[in-house]
């Protein structure tokens, strides 16, 4: 199994990756150039290169290539090569060092096979290697993919050796594009000094103007000699030639700049930060330089970060100075696609390029239209007709309510002098702005802030859980009075059916306990404006599990008993999609919604809909803020008159950004491709499809998880340190035991996060680890929508054997606990 | 003087761009297989054909392109020109029609004569027009512009023909993307069906796959015959191929309907957003269709909007879809570097290509660090240490008053249950998120809001107008009392050197003021936790320019006044950069800051630092949101412990994402250069610079607008309907009369809104108008930092003819007045 790919940097060790503008525009010998260059110049050092993917037709061409070694500037006599190149579409040869491998290998293997050459360079004292890429930058490699999105991962910084001929300033700059958008750091271009045409001239004052890249220049070679020989001693001394050599040096006395102050910045960028920044949700006493991860580029779900450097010795020269950090957190629950998804950029650039940002009050744009028709579609919810957008999650949130109290407030005619309250579950969070944060219940995350007023009342709720094994509905002690001592089910799959559970008369206990507890309210005069709810799981609150059997009651109570809440002029239907009934029904879908737990939407699972739904995070496939809330048109309505002071009035700047709204669009459908193209059928195969002993066909519900069945049991069942586990959708949570009690003041977690951080040297891919959160005793893992099965695995293994591990030592302690 | 240019889209004329993934890949063979397919089929239309900029080196490249009118489609007997390429930086020859131009046309200049032969087309009954570009897309244009961005605002539709030879993938596949980020549509990607690379095969695949653009083939054409007449001859009879033929109807079929489909889109989309959009800030029982203005791209200072249709007759065929609309709300005050800026794209698509979003909380990444690093210095505020990131304005001043009111309540040992205040300004706007509200005294856009509950005192003050042609502080009856009458200055200057009046005691009226204010409300026990000013200019508030010397005297007598505050352990100093004194100083900076008013930062103007500054907006030039709250070292340390809920605890999914910050990065150093270079000097120069009779030299103040002093004192003469005006930085605002009172259920400005939204026919260039908003009695227009003089002189002449019209009838009755 493959381990993650670290991009290539060593202190030892000099990268750069060759790119052309086109094909035969010299690549050859421009790096053939700064290869014997740096021979003389670097007398004590090595100079390797690398030719991953060859485009000879034969013998000959390997033969050219034959790589290097201790050899490192053998044969560079000609560019003969070029002529020999061929098409990549229809013949995908390819060589690393002398060897051919067959059948093509995939990506993944390529890049390792790359990396592996790279690392042995690099433990050879210092040196350099330069990586000559084949053809054009969008070229297709071995797989089909074309280069400039292969060599993605490597990331190694890059010189663009430009086209000089007629045209080669569109290719140039074409060219530079596409590895700009994939993020690659073209440090220098490269030319011949074409005196007809003189590209040179206007690209470099092109770069220098809009990039502050410098563009070298050298003369044309020479033509080529029908004799191999002549030909050879021709390029020889092209080579040695005084002007040759001299941009050479200016060259790679650049890059030799540059590779050292990229390390020294990645060296001293914690320290800065800690010194400049004011960390979101952290307490900065306890977070030094050496806690602060630094990201160096991110690629599918795993960041590029320093790595630490060993212990006890001094930072080793040919140690990997980056490592692949799994994103367990999926950067603060964002990541759906992957990072760096090229679609995404691509989807992003696009917008920017049409649009900017334009104002939305009172005007429309495709992107905006085309995302609220999308996402209207896709919830399924017949009482859904409006989207408002905002910028995030909280602000989405506090759209809805005030959405949702005017509402209410109007249908049961109480003044503005009137305290409203929201009603929710125990742990609820939307978010950190003062309005959302008034939607939760008092607790040591809120109690401290000045401005905040919790404004509601919470109800508690039972969980799901996973056991020892076993799958089951679990109550807390203060509510086993009204529920009893929970209850255990054969499957994940039978807790979610939650119509044959109501059949059989399991909601009951439920709707007695929220009746009476609105009884209570009503009589205590307390108001409510809307019912809040994050559907299944309460991430912030500490990834709960809630039975759904308990919100889908909550619900249909609340719909039901418009009484309880007020005196409405008009007799109102819970089931009437036409008009919301009791209170609003808000969905806070920002963590769980958009295919997080597997759906579309959460409220699938219910089989009750929401009047009002919030939808951020996933949303933009993890790349850019955007929110929205989606509403009912009996709400809207409620908004309208003459007068402008009864409108919503609330609104951001940049309110429907067009760069959000395609990002979003093409992510939404991207992921709905994927559930239709069975994209994730590999995962619900693995122990979720069905009841035990019935085949998946008889059952209407269908719940899985990224994590196999078999993983979540495994861990539940590792009784020394775990309380139980769940998982659903790309979410995993592990609740730890914690002698010192459960909650966000608790460390469980700490320890086995450490051990993750702590990671696998990983050999020749590099080193790599999991940079996890944790939420008091909860550690989750949340893979995204692109995680392979084989990471999974991988990542699996390591999490067993990271908790076995702490089950036989004690948890560390330290005093700080991450909210999110 | 050009009028504004209107992008190209007719319902009689389907216009397509034909741009070339190379030079020499057959664009030509193309255009003109497409143009005579046409012609056969679409018999009763005209086939038209411009080749803008041609490369061709003598008399007959010209002639070979001897344009067309009534013989669309003659002489495209061969494709010799290709063989008659140059280069485009050593020369630069084009023509347009028959006429060459000499010298070169300023871009500008150059598209007009585009954009008219198209508007002759168009006049013509049904047809189409084929725009031929020359070489590959970023070949460069007659001002040395490349193509690519030079066609961007008339953004026709684009056929891209690829190329079909080795390398060709990588070169379509790249040029394809420079076409794609610039936000032009490409619908079809067309190239010769070379059997030895195939690469039609892999392009087809591709561009399915990635876009779900289609990709046609051609058969190769016959190689080129030396007698030209035997050449037209073989062209001829390849033309006429049966298999050439039905490429050409395929692509021209996808074309037509394209072409009806986005008609269509941009005819209903107003009705589906009223349908589906619940806007921000907007009361819509007064929005239909008609009043939503559909975007169709935006560039520059302008956006390509659905021109509305002519009143009584049904739409004409030949009138322009589309018309540019200057975005003089700056598209809610975003804007700085104009829509679709192709340095910002390519700074965002960087990043996405790099990282994604990546985790912020105890992470750090170049961006964010080098934005830190930068704002820290542009401020020059040596209390200012830290950032802290956030997604808009609103919640960057929520981050704000977190900051302040922990720090005040910790250093007057106040409890948590004590209620606390912002101290403030009338009419201050702070944002929409609760907590944001809550920093904003009641009035009629929050009294029904459920959950406000204005928190704190608003003082009034003084304001600055030029009114019938002179500069002057004026006071409001109410406060004529405490500050007399007012004063006029010689010039805006005079106003600014807060210094000089200082010198001559003017702040004294100012100081006892404050000063006995806070006495009182120290009296009546009320606590405050910050001072939160809006610096020079209320914007929300109704574009209130307030004199700085008294928001100098404001901050001065806080920062000198703990006793009136609460009773401190330690004393403290006004002037000691390293501790905050009295209370917290807050510079909501986000409407006002970052050149908006011609500075970095307008705390410059008062002479004073604030302990806290938010910045949003303009932060990235206008595309993405992103905001950063600077803050104190001193106000960082109030939250360290080592208890984890004595952290600052907000934090957003998306903090810091690396787009934003990287195009925030881009627009502030940006903006930072165009002050070096002098981009403004221009400006500066039109009667701003220094006080009448002395020489510029001698003064240390130096304000300015956009918008010449001579304007603004015009404009305050027409006292028929204006009550005065001001300028500053880019910010144009109209003080209107208004017989029903002023303020915001005022509907003076709406008269005039209506009167620039007509706008003009534009002639050839198309129609123009100005997309305003207004604020009550106040209309504003403002420009971006790359307006040009032009632009401002034309706009001028706009206003000033729509105001005089508007003081001869009366104006509109409606009866809502958006609040920005």
């Amino acid at each position: 199994m493959k381990s993650p790919l670290a991009s290539l940097l060593w202190r030892s060790l000099r990268v750069y990756q060759v790119f052309g503008a086109n094909t035969d525009v010299g690549k050859t010998i421009f790096t053939t150039l700064l290869a014997r260059t740096a021979k003389k110049q670097w007398k004590d050092e090595h100079v390797n290169f690398l030719k991953p993917v060859s485009t000879g037709a034969g013998e000959e061409a390997d033969d050219r290539y034959d790589l290097i070694e201790n050899h490192p500037v053998k044969v560079f006599g000609s560019c003969l090569m070029i002529n020999h190149e061929q098409t990549y579409s229809s013949l995908r040869t390819w060589c690393i060092s002398q060897h051919t491998l067959s059948p093509i290998p995939s990506d993944e293997a390529f890049l390792a096979k790359c990396r592996a050459f790279a690392t042995q360079c690099a433990a050879k004292d210092n040196g350099w290697l330069f990586m000559e890429t084949a053809g054009g930058v969008h070229s297709p490699g071995p797989s089909g993919k074309t280069q400039a999105d292969l060599y993605i991962p490597l990331r190694a910084p890059t010189l663009l050796v430009g086209d000089s001929r007629l045209g080669g300033i569109s290719q140039t700059i074409s060219a530079f594009e596409s590895l700009r958008i994939r993020g690659y750091d073209v440090e220098s271009v490269l030319l011949f000094k074409d005196n007809t045409y003189e590209n040179y001239r206007y690209l470099a004052e092109y770069f220098k103007d809009n990039y502050g890249i410098p563009v070298s220049s050298l003369s044309v070679p020479p033509e080529r000699d029908e004799s191999p020989q002549r030909d050879e001693e021709a390029m020889q001394k092209y080579y040695e030639r005084k002007d040759c050599e001299e941009v050479a040096r200016q060259v790679l006395g650049l890059l030799h700049v540059n590779h050292s102050n990229r390390l020294s910045a990645l060296d001293s960028m914690a320290t800065k930060a800690s010194q400049h920044i004011w960390y979101p949700f952290t307490q900065q006493s306890l977070v030094g330089p050496k806690e602060i991860m630094t990201i160096d580029s991110a690629h599918g779900d795993y960041f590029q970060t320093l790595a630490p450097s060993a212990p006890g010795n001094n930072t080793s020269a040919e140690a990997p100075v980056l490592r692949s950090s799994f994103d367990a957190s999926a950067s603060w629950w964002t990541q759906g696609l992957g990072h760096s998804n090229p679609k995404l950029t691509l989807a992003a650039a696009y917008a920017a390029g049409r649009y900017g940002h334009v104002m939305f009050a009172s005007a429309i744009h495709q992107p905006a239209m085309a995302l609220a028709e999308t996402l209207l579609k896709g919830m399924q919810n017949p009482r859904l007709s409006r989207v408002f957008y905002s910028d995030n999650g909280s602000t989405g949130t506090e759209v809805a309510v005030k959405m949702g109290l005017r509402a209410a407030r109007l249908r049961y005619d109480w003044g503005t002098d009137q305290k409203l309250g929201i009603l929710g579950l125990k742990g609820a969070y939307h978010g950190d702005t003062m309005g959302a944060m008034d939607c939760a219940e008092p607790g040591i995350y809120n109690e401290k802030i000045e401005w905040y007023e919790g404004k509601g009342y919470w109800l508690d709720y039972p969980t799901v859980l996973c056991r020892n094994g076993e799958w089951s509905v679990t109550v807390a002690d203060s509510l086993k009075e009204s529920f009893g001592s929970g209850r255990a089910y054969a499957t994940l799959n039978d807790i979610f059916d939650v119509e044959a559970r109501e059949a059989s008369g399991e909601h009951v206990i439920y709707e007695d306990y929220i009746t009476s507890t609105l009884e209570t309210l009503r009589a205590q005069g307390r108001k409510f404006g809307a019912l809040m709810l994050e559907p299944i799981v309460l991430g912030a609150g500490g990834m709960e599990f809630v039975d759904p059997l308990f919100q889908r009651t909550l619900v249909n109570v609340v719909r039901r008993s418009p009484h309880l809440f007020g005196t409405a002029t008009q007799p109102t239907s819970a089931d009437d999609p036409n008009e919301w009934s009791g209170l609003p029904v808000i969905f806070d879908e920002v963590f769980t919604g958009l295919y997080r737990l597997g759906r579309f939407t959460p409220s699938s699972f219910l089989g009750v809909h929401p009047d009002i739904s919030v939808h951020a995070k996933l949303l933009t496939g993890g790349l850019v803020p955007l929110c929205t809330t989606l509403a009912s048109e009996n709400i809207f309505k409620m908004f309208l008159s003459p007068d402008k002071t009864d409108a919503l009035l609330h609104g951001h700047s940049y309110t429907a950004h067009p760069i959000g709204c395609q990002v979003a669009l093409e992510s939404v459908k991207e992921m709905q491709g994927m559930e239709e193209r069975g994209a994730w059928d590999w995962a619900q195969a693995r122990g979720w499809k069905g009841s035990e002993g019935q085949p998946p066909e008889q059952h209407k519900v269908d719940v899985w998880s990224t994590w196999p069945r078999e993983l979540v049991e495994s861990l539940s069942r590792l009784t020394d340190g775990v309380i139980g586990a769940w998982a659903l959708g790309s979410v995993l949570a592990i609740h730890l035991k914690d002698s010192a009690g459960s909650g966000y003041s608790s460390n469980a977690a700490l320890g086995l996060r450490e051990r993750l951080n702590a990671g696998r040297t990983g050999g020749e891919s590099g080193p790599w680890n999991v940079h996890s959160r944790v939420l008091g005793n909860v550690l989750y893992v949340m893979a995204s929508q692109m995680t392979s099965e084989e990471s999974v695995k991988q990542l699996s293994e390591l999490l067993m054997e990271s908790i076995n591990k702490g089950a036989r030592r004690q948890t560390d302690a330290l005093s700080a606990v991450p909210r999110r």
